[in-house]
């Protein structure tokens, strides 16, 4: 009789677990729950077609739903889990009743964390997730004039600038001094923010949010803070992703520092026969060993793979991260690896730093950009463990991919300093930055 | 008294030296002897000037000879140096006598390699090197009907896109069976000859040249080759680079099987007080040892800061080399690292491969372009020995650099297929192709 593996969750974790159980069992029986209309779409897609760069919703979809028939994954639409029991191995299933398993993979995703202030039952206030939705908010956004985008995180970026592209007076606010500061160090932020302001952006740092402000219909008008009321007839909520874990904290599964569902190498929760990926669970950090929860669609890929080729019998592991980084910002793209400087401080850790303004391409090829970067490393050894980037955008992705896999193998800076690079004027310059950058940290190490 | 370090030549490997010796010594005496009028220009932005990429031969100039002036680097400009006589510690200079060192850097570069024919001395044979001979090339380009460009390497490639894009009816002979194949594989060229074939360009593999013929006025008028003549009115003369040694030579300096002077980890040749870099000298490849000659101008470069920092007092090695290459071929980009699937054949080295077909952003993302990643990793250990990509453009020189460190640090399949990687619609892909072809490599690893 074939084994049962049920996955709780549609997107890119639970997705890439269905693939994961059938490519170590293709016998297996594999069940899909989603409360959603869809599976396999790229929602990280969808602030671009709000921009405008991505002309139709339509073209965000992977895969039609009889490419999963096809797979023998069965996937339950609009279907809601609302318990786990471990020790049964069973879920409740709304409509369904009680459904036994084998196994059991939990990919329930996240939630943005609740701003917590009054007036979070009005209209207007649009959090960016779910497809069939974004269709919805896009003709709202169309009608737009004024916007307030909550928080300056990930989406809050992404979200800025698509807002601004459709001509909408949009502000931000964030209680930090400058954006993107979870992540990104101040110096690598100043120019995005310089950006936005010449797409006429405007921009509330160190400024709170304390109440969304509804007018007699119900709908937002205005946004208060701790700086003033700024009028919106749209905001996007835009804070923190949490992880989605009341269904497991309800089975009695161990729960981590962020929230996360706590698993080790093999994606296993503490639970028997239960596995977790993707935004619901936590992962250490490779250096700092710090708990992360939230990271990219890619992350929760990869994951969902371990996850799932384990729970079918196969041996995998899914090893600490290093978090390669990459995102537009305003007319910049921006990245990095690992830490930047303020979470390096932040953590206590010293380091060396090394930095270079370089070039894509020969100075003299047409749609060269500049590419400047900055590396960290431990005072002594000259390990690399940090890496932060802007440019034009050109190599910005594959730097960052290339640092990742430099900070967990241990490059020092002598390593990045004579590394050799392609020279060819149309595709990169005579110096790759990051050989200048771990030079000029050579220096800086010398000097104490 | 400051020493006096007597640098022969002006490309990237001279002023690289003689910004080495500055580095390590700033007090100490440094003069170069070009023959040519000009230092510090990008010889390799000339095809891309003949192609009309580039509007300007002005643009490829990168400093003014006041900026050597100002950096206390003496360069006598049109002047050649006869002979060195290390004994002695001097060097015969034209016009100028003995001239006498405390240390001398040998960046006497490349010729073209003879390509041994009756006709050499016609005009219309085009060697492209000068960028003053480039400005007035480039009025007998505008003039030219049909061309032939001989041999197939890395400026042939250049020039074959460049004349075709110039509206002439281009030619190109080489007797192998596909274009680069002293270092592409065949699949990697195969649409790479496909584009060219779009563009009008008439290829002829398996030919060899056999003469040039004139007309009576001493102008080439047609190429004969072993398959037939081929008229013409330019040709260009794109035979593989030799190391121009003949100094080093008479000198007794000793030359490795290339022809390349041999020198050690720190520059140094078999001659007291003397040094050499660029491509003049032969460098171990990492893997296979085996000697390389003519790399690119960012080897050369790095070689001549590692040897004039020596010779000016410092200590700094230049490593064996992983070769990470790139450049622009038809209308795909191409590159890789170390060596791809026929020069290990051709070495008799074994090897596991691992190929993917992957997009370098999301695949609904305007601008997503294809890249194809072909590993090579050894047998047993999967550690990664070679590399070959082609693609749109997007990263391949950064994937390219990657993939040479990841060479030169012993990564395997494993480590490849469990990187991390930046996911951002705009930028990169949810799934790297580098990981896939990894993963697929041991997929045929297990298969054996």
């Amino acid at each position: 009789m074939p084994r049962k593996t049920v996955i709780i969750g549609g997107g890119a974790a639970g997705l890439g677990s269905a693939g994961g159980v059938k490519a170590s069992d293709p016998g297996a029986d594999v069940v899909v729950y989603t409360q959603f209309e869809d599976v396999a779409y790229s929602p990280c897609g969808i602030p671009y077609v709000h921009g405008g760069e991505i002309d139709d919703f339509q073209k965000l979809f992977l895969a039609g739903k009889q490419a999963y028939v096809d797979a023998g994954i069965d996937v339950h639409y609009e279907t809601e889990v609302t318990a786990i029991d471990t020790a049964a191995k069973t879920v409740t299933v709304a409509g369904e009743g009680t459904v036994s398993y084998d196994n059991l993979i939990i990919a329930t995703g996240f939630e943005y964390a609740d701003p917590g202030v009054p007036g979070g039952d009005l209209g207007g206030l649009y959090y960016v997730k779910n497809i069939r939705k974004a269709m919805e908010w896009d003709k709202v956004i169309a009608e737009a004039k004024r916007a307030v985008v909550v928080e300056a995180g990930p989406l809050g970026l992404e979200m800025v600038t698509a807002l601004a592209h459709r001509g909408i007076e949009t502000h931000l606010i964030d209680p930090n001094p400058y954006a993107l500061s979870q992540m990104a160090d101040p110096d690598i932020m100043a120019p995005v923010e310089e950006s936005w302001r010449e797409l006429g952006v405007h921009l509330h740092f160190n400024t709170t949010l304390e109440a969304f402000l509804g007018d007699d219909k119900g709908q937002v008008r205005a946004v208060k803070t701790s700086e003033g009321e700024i009028p919106a007839d749209l905001v996007v909520v835009a804070t923190h992703k949490t992880p989605n874990n009341k269904l497991a904290a309800a089975a009695g599964i161990k729960l981590g520092s962020t929230g996360g569902i706590i698993v080790d190498e093999r994606m296993k929760t503490s639970a028997p026969n239960v596995w977790a990926a993707g935004d619901a669970v936590e992962i250490p950090h490779g250096l700092a060993g710090t708990p992360l929860q939230g990271l990219t669609g890619s992350h929760a890929y990869a994951q969902g793979k371990t996850a799932g080729a384990n729970a079918g019998g196969g041996d995998r592991t899914y090893r600490a991260v290093y978090v390669p980084w990459g995102t537009p910002a305003g007319k910049w793209v921006i990245g990095g690896a690992s830490f930047g400087e303020a979470t390096a401080t932040a953590l206590g850790i010293p380091y060396v730093k090394g930095e270079a303004q370089g070039i894509s391409r020969a100075r003299y090829y047409p749609g060269v950009q500049p590419v400047r970067v900055k590396l960290l490393a431990e005072p002594g050894t000259l390990r690399l463990i940090g890496a932060q980037m802007i440019g034009g955008g050109e190599g910005i992705k594959e730097r960052a991919d290339f640092l990742a896999q430099a900070i967990r193998f241990g490059f020092t800076l002598h390593d990045l300093s004579t590394m050799e690079n392609v020279y060819s004027p149309a595709i990169g310059a005579l110096n790759e930055p990051i050989v200048v950058a771990a030079t000029n940290g050579l220096e800086n190490a010398k000097k104490g």
